[in-house]
């Protein structure tokens, strides 16, 4: 495509439906990578390594941050979170799409470090559904559900950072949403600076040709 | 809907079909609104008062600048030609899209004046097309398209204060790209504080509910 691959930030409420429109993104789409977080978490069941996370040793992981080798990390209760930063960068360079789904902690160092990545932020279409989701998991303790909650509010205090705001009420709808807010980023004047010089300079030589 | 308007510029390429694509996006789509300019030039065969510019006499259009009538004005060669501010406020106020037609001093007016306005930058894919385009329409003399030609290498210096470029190789994508792009724009978190407030206060209550 020849073109430049931008850096996504995906963030949004626990239960807004993050990992399914990440899987159905990347199955519709070819030009998008996700990147796969490090972390020292302990695999849950049926985690893999390299799918779900790169999992690291405490000493591996701040080898990592010494290397430079993230380019953002979190610590959350016990555990490390981090973004390689190899696999983004080479993904960006062949002109894909990088998305990052990470929490707001890490997106803000993302805009820091990456003014021109795109935030997003993913929530339902009001607070009930939400909880309904929560609920409807039942593979959540009340006790988690409550914790969930309680994070969302936070969460929900840092939504102005985010560039847009996507609403997951059918999944299809919200693909097709957040496929056609990227698109429209490559639309950005910076992005076609190659194309405007070449007709600038196009023009330039009809204009003094004649 | 219920939605805030956006303010749309759109300039281009004399040649580059914006004439063509505001018809279309305008027959399309019904939440956009077309600004009629007014001007102090005369009207040419066919054109209608309302429909191509508002006429108006000089002393005229002299009284709408110092009633701040305009949101923005500017004068070519011997004519005036400015934005009647009372329609773009009007269909704003009503959740419309107003798109303003026109050039590059008008934009950066529009720009300082209304920061959230969106301005888009049409061409075609090269400058060659452009060119036959002009060649194509047998209604001008070659000093006029040569003018024209020299006018398009002034124009394209302008385009880096542009928000987006859109290519018009296809009418049909270039359309729906041009109202994809203005979605998106919908989708900005400035635009959705009602939302998001919502349901922070919804998540607020749950919280403490429990």
């Amino acid at each position: 495509m020849g073109r430049e691959g931008i850096l996504i930030v995906v963030s949004g409420f626990s239960g807004a439906g993050k990992g399914t429109i990440m899987k159905e993104l990347l199955s519709r789409y070819e030009q998008y990578a996700l990147s796969v977080s490090a972390t020292t978490r302990k695999p849950r069941p049926g985690e893999e390594e390299g799918k779900e996370y790169f999992f690291k040793s405490r000493e591996e992981f701040e080898q990592m941050i010494a290397d430079d080798a993230l380019i953002e990390h979190a610590r959350y209760v016990d555990n490390y979170y981090g973004t390689p930063k190899a696999y983004v960068e080479e993904q960006l360079a062949r002109g894909r799409d990088v998305i990052l789904e990470i929490e707001i902690q890490g997106a803000r160092k993302i805009k820091k470090r990456f003014p021109e990545a795109v935030l997003l932020f993913v929530t339902t279409k009001d607070a009930q559904t939400l909880k309904e989701r929560l609920l409807g998991r039942k593979t959540e303790t009340p006790e988690v559900i409550e914790q969930r909650l309680a994070r969302a509010v936070q969460e929900s205090e840092g939504i102005e950072e985010y560039d847009y705001l996507v609403v997951n009420d059918e999944l299809n709808v919200c693909v097709a949403e957040i496929h056609s807010i990227i698109e429209s980023e490559h639309r950005k004047i910076k992005y076609n600076m190659e194309l405007i010089n070449s007709v600038r300079e196009e023009l330039r030589n009809f204009s003094e040709g004649e």
